[in-house]
């Protein structure tokens, strides 16, 4: 069994849909990227440790996460409604960079599955940094818990 | 103490802010809508019995909820990783119409609320009518759980 | 006739729809704020003269503008593709305090309207404070523009 | 020169962006869709010819054209105000499916690109089908466009 902070649910909301009457591509993205900010969340990282603009941050900081790839395939329709199990794959990609893939599954079966690459960016410097901390250790604990799946 | 299905939660994401570093204001009201269909999948109510474009809908309801009014407040910043409490209050206006007031709680104090109102409409004849009987039966739920508070 | 940076046009596109078949309420409310900063672009506003996060910003605007009340009534379903005239009338509420209001048309005949109310806030010390210059201006020559429709 | 109708603008409005202080990714794809609507609608295609739910539709078109494949890349930071070119390189891929590839250039620099995939589909039977005939003119016509811009 993958830990909980990478095996997440996700209701489809009438808000989410288009008139087709189905989910609108670009909302996956969105959910890729809260559903890495929830197993953040999860696993015990605090908003404030990674992301600027929160709540009694004495300094933002000092390194940024931009995205700097996503993409997405869409294999099923996904409808309003629909509770979706979503699955991570996190992967470090170099000291300063990783992806994480979110697998989107209703009934066991995949309907759709996106991914997003960050890079660790020094905000004073704008140049290429490690990753912080405690992005590493999420990182680490992650690639354990997908051994332990196998 | 209010029913779990009028007392919610919701975690504010990263890209609900804006450079500002707060929430950006028209998020609020799809948390609105969106606490409104948790609410009913909470209690019970299928989104198929309510909603178009869900999946193994033999057809779509005969009745619309289109929205016709919405309107919000703003008092104090909201911040991401922000976990608000979402209280809700529903009021029946009369047969074919009601609205939904969502409070937005951190720390017991109220931080924004929202409101949004809805119209039934007969879908094939485009005139007013009776609301469904699964919203019936929330809003007559909603009001009882609401005087067992007081 | 209103001078042309406040009276804009919108299409409506097939991702503002929901499965209803018809725009999604919400969207409305960003169409109120990015027809406010079009405005303030034709008038000859640089972004980066009001808003955080603009390029070549040698430093951030003393001044916030956070969105105190928003609210929008819908009158007639607005369908993907619909080219919507959006006439803005803006109005000082104090030295501190503004709103815009924004008329939805549809050959002349209003669909919707939604209004947005600003409180100008100084960011280092977060309390009330005038409104920037360049909004005051705006608002002048919005105000003359109206008279002379009259 | 690319035609008109593949070469846009945009100007990336504030509630486009995040806490960071740029735009926040997913916007990008939202772009993208939208600007191969506004292609269509320059080049002559009613929105009402292609997609569901709009005015005056007597029926809705029997071919779908979900997304199945999206992703962008993101190489320099977009803030708000920024004026973007939105060049469009559309590409058939075989009778029944075509990609929209959208670069995003600052100063002639290109700051992002993106890639939406469609596929057609013939709604009551769920199977792929043929491009619709706009469609499939509006891919001739930038073939050649392109072509011309060599």
């Amino acid at each position: 069994m993958l830990p909980a902070w990478l095996n997440l649910t996700r209701t489809v909301r009438f808000g989410d849909t288009d008139a087709a009457g189905v989910m609108h591509f670009h909302q996956l993205l969105r959910w890729c990227h809260e559903a890495w900010e929830e197993s953040l969340e999860l696993y015990g990282i605090e908003a404030k440790t990674v992301f600027p603009g929160c709540r009694d941050q004495e300094r933002w900081p000092d390194t940024a996460l931009p995205v700097v790839q996503c993409s997405a395939n869409f294999k099923k329709a996904v409808h309003g409604g629909d509770r979706l199990v979503v699955r991570l794959t996190p992967q470090r990609i170099d000291q300063g960079c990783f992806e994480v893939r979110s697998q989107f599954l209703l009934n066991e079966q995949e309907v759709a599955n996106g991914l997003i690459r960050q890079l660790a960016i020094n905000v004073p410097t704008r140049r290429r940094c490690p990753l912080p901390d405690a992005i590493s250790r999420w990182l680490e604990a992650a690639e354990i818990g997908q051994i332990k799946e196998l």
